[in-house]
């Protein structure tokens, strides 16, 4: 966080400071990692250990188009943000290093509201600040600082999140090493979020500004949606031992993301659905291209020999790589009523 | 790039597709420095050298507060946007390695346009492919390959650029290594770009929606502003050489940037009006207080030798570092008139 472009220089520099000694004090908690220098200079510096390389990625969040301000908690949005960039760096087998974000936010959302009944300035936190809470929480459950970023005063609630992650060098899990042969996996189940987003879609009314309440009830049901985990864990484990032969994460949809492991690898694939991990509450079509499981996708060699679980979370088989063939459809889905073509029908935003 | 959000499918995969081949090319002519693995996986790859550090800074550009859509022409959109970043690694004199961007954009900037007369589809390259045009030219100047990104549909401009660069181990200039004592030097001249967007907004007339028709004869007087150059071979030289003992880049105005210095640092400052090397139609306000230079700002023991140059830009020395005492400013500006307190006034945006 460096110089930030709120216009009320006292506010902005004050919510700078306070991010700066939230974030340090959950980086001291975590123990640092390669952090070497945070929140406060120029750039953050950071630190591999030999024989790492580094892997990287960011991930734009907008209202209206990944969250609405009407629909989701302050801290799913915040929670969201981190564990999309997290998921990215477990397809790659890599360790976290550091978070950074550059934040975007229209003035009220930075702005604590006043307790009415009081009339004092007390505890009721702002948007910007739950924000915080939801990413920081996430951060600190997988040991990633959040090192730096940016934070301006913008008309649209924007977030782009950028990890930092190290893999010994050549180990990385690629998209592009899928081979015909190769059998097709999944961890955890799919389509919960999709189905999580639309029971959210029925709780939020129409002309609501502010998110529904959500019925403890539904905490489990709703949870894949708001608060996905990210598969670090089983990423790290998929590289250390060397089983997978490509993998990608599971956030724009099955169909969609299977389409983008083909295509760099170079193959075609076949999908079982009797075999789909179905998850909770959701129907096959939700499982199929519903986006945001953030689960991963992978492929190893037949002969592997892969556990049911790794790190608590279930390993499926869901299909398998075949030569890509002329005519033939890139990805076959098989069903009680025979082979069908499994076209990438990604994710649909709000807008 | 990865998924991108634009609801048009086909003309996103092209687009992206198009960015991925420009990325690529480019990356190729700098013979690729550190990038393993580039645009089309869920992460970057990248290597440092033995020895080497990370630096990484992320800036968050937005339409109406960093820039103007009807004031920028998109090539200095994406110049500026690359220009902060870079400019944050030569602060830490670090060297390039790699760049990101998360470009949220309205849908018809990233459509061309059709060529009306012919009424073909030739030519008119969109406000993407141009903001792109400028991004890479920068990029490639500085061997900096674009190595990945997110591009979503936004109601709203937006650009948060990613930038990673290496510094050997121990070696990055920082912040808060002044010492009561060090002289206080800047690179280039002051206030040119404050002066260039003056003159840019008498240029473009209220309602209009694209940006003015520079006259050629206004070309010098608006690179500064439109066009800024990160001393990223400077920063690397102070490094290499060891003599800088602190450094911060103007990106907020020399009275903003001087001050975060300071506290950083524990030390308050003299600057001498007379030395301010102040640019082309710039005025002293504009030298003090105009952001955007992307200027160094540094200090080294009264004992270093500093050369009146540094690859082809000149080194101006401009004050002094002294001990912060109670009931004086913490930065004092000695003008023909007496001494006078420098306040912190970063640049106005245009919000």
């Amino acid at each position: 966080m460096k110089q930030t472009h709120f216009g009320n220089q006292g506010g902005e520099l004050a919510l700078i400071r306070q991010i700066r000694e939230r974030a340090t004090r959950a980086a001291g908690r975590s123990r640092l990692g390669g952090l070497r220098l945070g929140i406060g200079d120029d750039c953050a510096l950071l630190a591999l250990r030999a024989g790492e390389e580094l892997a990287v990625t960011t991930d734009l969040s907008i209202a209206g188009l990944h969250f609405r301000l009407d629909w989701h908690q302050p801290e799913a949005v915040g929670h969201r943000a981190l564990a999309r960039g997290l998921s990215d760096l477990a397809a790659m087998g890599a360790r976290p290093v550091a978070a950074f974000l550059s934040l975007g936010v229209p003035r009220e959302l930075s702005v604590s509201s006043s307790d009415r009944r009081t009339g004092r300035r007390a505890g009721i936190r702002s948007w910007v600040q739950r924000f915080f809470d939801g990413l920081l929480a996430l951060a600190e459950a997988h040991k990633t600082p959040l090192a730096g970023g940016d934070l301006a005063e913008s008309p649209v609630a924007v977030a782009d999140i950028v990890l930092v992650g190290a893999v010994p060098c050549g180990r990385a899990l690629l998209r592009a090493g899928a081979r015909p042969g190769d059998l097709l996996y999944v961890t955890g189940t799919l389509g919960g979020a999709a189905a999580g987003l639309a029971r959210l879609a029925e709780l939020a009314l129409p002309g609501n500004t502010k998110p529904p309440r959500i019925p403890k009830k539904l905490n489990v049901l709703l949870a894949p949606h708001l608060y996905p985990q990210p598969r670090i864990a089983q990423g790290l484990w998929l590289q250390r031992h060397g089983l997978a032969s490509a993998a990608i994460d599971l956030s724009d949809g099955l169909s969609t993301d299977l389409a983008h492991l083909c295509a760099e690898s170079g193959v075609a694939a076949e999908v079982d659905a009797a075999l789909l991990p179905v998850g909770l509450g959701a129907n096959m079509a939700q499982a199929l291209h519903g986006g945001e499981d953030y689960e991963l996708l992978f492929t190893a060699p037949a002969a592997a020999r892969l556990p049911r679980t790794i790190a608590g979370v279930s390993v499926t088989k869901i299909g398998c790589i075949i030569k890509p063939r002329k005519g033939h459809p890139t990805i076959s889905l098989l069903t009680a009523r025979g082979t069908e073509s499994l076209e990438p029908r990604g994710w649909e935003h709000f807008s």
